[in-house]
């Protein structure tokens, strides 16, 4: 456990660096990745090491075998890592770009320029692989950041954070842009900086982001829960219906866009409802109905603690709906705002749908399973937004960006504008900012 | 005082009809505006009847002659808010274009939407004329709004708020979209939806905000404090100097973005130091300084405190420092990174300065009084962000929005993507979402 003042001192680090790495030129970014990925491969047997061992003892305390298997780095890992890191390397530079030029008045330009957000503080679960993703993708938008890793992954998180400092020293570049933080004691006395911190991102369980929420000021891009919404619609057609809905439910239980409740609407469930039961059914799937689910199909009564429930397992609440907008309503009161899909042939029904369910996703004939930032091309992701502010859904680079912006004159007072000296021009001047 | 259930009832109606709201046409939001015009102006006896209610009872209560100035709400004021909602009517709408179009595989469409944001709850000071700003920019932008102003100016954002209410509902949308809360015990009730309030804008005291922030789920977007720099380099020219200084500190001093501190080098201080001194005191300017600059002028001795507060009256605190680097560190320590300003001729001194400066606005040779939305061409501000999280600096329209993905598939699924059946194409569309 690193004491308090510990905690202090390594934000109060953490933001002296950020300033250098904010202003280093694109080259020099990427160059840390390409040395993160050179030397993840030449560290590979000590990476090994330190995963065993972490795996030794989680194995000891009983660990269950799915996590085990997320909690080991091998040489398969090892490589989709590196992999991702020449990917990111190659994409464009998410800083520096001019979104607004605008000339006030004769002389006086104002650019806002994107420029990283400071020092961000992750907290993450026990996927090592997650501490390179991160670090990665804060090292390319020019921010430091405190890592937080699940505590089973400690020793290979130790060695793989020592690589991306090794990394960031190589390129010249401070290596307390990246600084890893020990226990749960630590988050809680991270979570007191908020004048050296400016954004927490925690992935976690539901409780542990409105723990984070409770006991900070620092801004918090909390990923949540995930409750997803497959919604039959009266137009459906039969395929499409039971193909996402067994898709969106089964392929892959444990993960946030995976649908937890299925709505149907009356006119549909007479004749799909049996369709999908059977196709659930077959892949194992315990269904837990809605009164009028139970009289068309075999089911476990549903409370109305299900439509709020994240099962992260295969189970699968059911409920007959009258109407697109009792869907809609359903979505909006009992879903965590993550994303919901529409099976429907009728195109104003889908943009109903569309428009007025209130969530980061809103998908026509897709299974929820592709709310994803790989899958929608932003090459990774840190984490998948459930609130509105600042970023929403799978938060890429982008969403590491903030702007500022730089106001040129030469000379220019207020009290000019205001007794008519000079006059607004407002005009846009479609040009990057000059410095 | 609004009961908490009545808060919570309140809340619950702003979430539903914020959703027709965010689905209308923006013909119908910018009738709404000039329905509002129309009204302020065919209600003028009224309100200005309530306003003077309002003035008769603060100026017993002892209200000083500036506040009581900014209370009133006569002719001029009315005409200049229709004008502005007129302006606004002409804005281009802020909400439903597509930023992200790609294709992900054959067949299947991402688009990234522009929309509003939900339900906002503004605290916003006595300026009756804020409320009529504020609720305009929500409407136009697609939000619904909870409003509370100021105590003083009770019976006016009354009068101005049914003026509102009724504009909506003459426009065939929901009145509830604009609500107004009552007491300070009403904003503390507000605090406690966060499941049906999406973001709080407060305006007013360093120490309201963070009684905000402590006591809230809901995201802030704090407009706190405003310690603005002037930095006057060694290559200064002296007359912009001059000039730059009393503007930022005199124009207007109770304002956030008047300087509080002017920082000078070292090399330009024995020349430029007794000139400045000498123009600020002709506007009645107190001076305090560090040790360097009292060997330079006739100042108050300047504590370590002066370097952090916002005197928002006629004092300013003076610094001489060694070098940029050192300016720098000052202002990203003692600021509140809203807006700060160089004085220099030199091109990569004033670059270098830009980019370490770590503020929403960051200028070179002008003064820090610009720092408006106004100004800035956003036609009207909700607030200016301090924070670096969604909003940065002066806050109009664009800042009331956040965006959905929308997916559009032909009953696509991910174990397609998974064992190989189709690939991803990732192909930018260039194209606006067809729904």
């Amino acid at each position: 456990m690193i004491l308090l003042n510990d905690l202090h001192d390594m934000s109060f680090r953490a933001r002296k660096s950020f300033l250098d790495l904010s202003v280093s030129p694109l080259s020099q970014r990427n160059e840390v990745l390409i040395r993160m990925a050179d030397l993840l491969g030449s560290s590979a047997d000590e990476l090994f090491a330190a995963n065993n061992e972490d795996l030794r003892q989680s194995e000891q305390e009983g660990l269950s075998s799915p996590l085990l298997h997320r909690l080991k780095f091998g040489p398969d890992k090892l490589k989709q890592v590196c992999d991702g890191l020449h990917s990111l390397a190659d994409l464009a530079d998410p800083i520096g770009a001019t979104t607004i030029s605008t000339e006030i008045t004769e002389g006086l330009n104002l650019y806002r320029v994107v420029c990283p957000i400071g020092v961000i503080g992750v907290i993450f679960e026990s996927r090592p692989d997650a501490l390179i993703q991160i670090a990665s993708l804060c090292v390319k938008s020019g921010n430091a950041v405190l890592l937080k890793g699940g505590r089973e992954a400690f020793r290979t998180n130790q060695a793989l954070c020592r690589i991306v400092r090794k990394a960031l020293q190589d390129s010249g570049l401070p290596e307390d842009c990246a600084q890893l933080l020990e226990s749960r004691e630590d988050v809680a006395s991270m979570l007191k900086e908020d004048e050296l911190i400016d954004l927490i991102i925690p992935r976690g369980s539901n409780a542990f982001v409105r723990y984070i929420m409770d006991n900070s000021r620092i801004p918090v891009l909390g990923h949540a829960d995930g409750i997803c919404h497959v919604y039959i619609d009266r137009d459906a057609d039969p395929e499409k219906a039971v193909r996402i809905t067994v898709d969106s439910k089964t392929q892959y239980v444990s993960v946030c866009n995976a649908a937890e409740t299925l709505l149907i609407h009356e006119d549909a469930a007479p004749a799909l409802l049996p369709e999908i039961a059977k196709a659930l059914k077959a892949k194992n799937v315990e269904i837990r109905g809605d009164e009028a689910a139970s009289k068309i199909i075999d089911c476990i009564p549903a409370s109305e603690k299900d439509w709020s429930t994240e099962y992260l397992d295969y189970i699968i609440s059911v409920r007959v709906v009258h109407s697109l907008r009792e869907a809609v309503d359903h979505i909006n009161h009992f879903g965590s705002h993550h994303t919901d899909s529409i099976v429907t042939e009728n195109r104003d029904t889908a943009a109903e749908f569309m428009n007025r369910v209130d969530s980061a996703g809103v998908y026509w004939n897709v299974s929820t399973r592709f709310a994803d930032g790989f899958v929608y091309g932003f090459g990774a992701e840190v984490g998948i937004a459930t609130g509105k502010i600042h970023a929403r859904g799978p938060m890429g680079l982008e969403g590491l960006t903030t702007y500022k912006y730089k106001l040129i004159g030469s000379g220019n007072i207020l009290a000019e504008m205001k007794d008519g000296t000079r006059t607004y021009t407002h005009r846009p001047l479609g040009e990057n900012c000059p410095l």
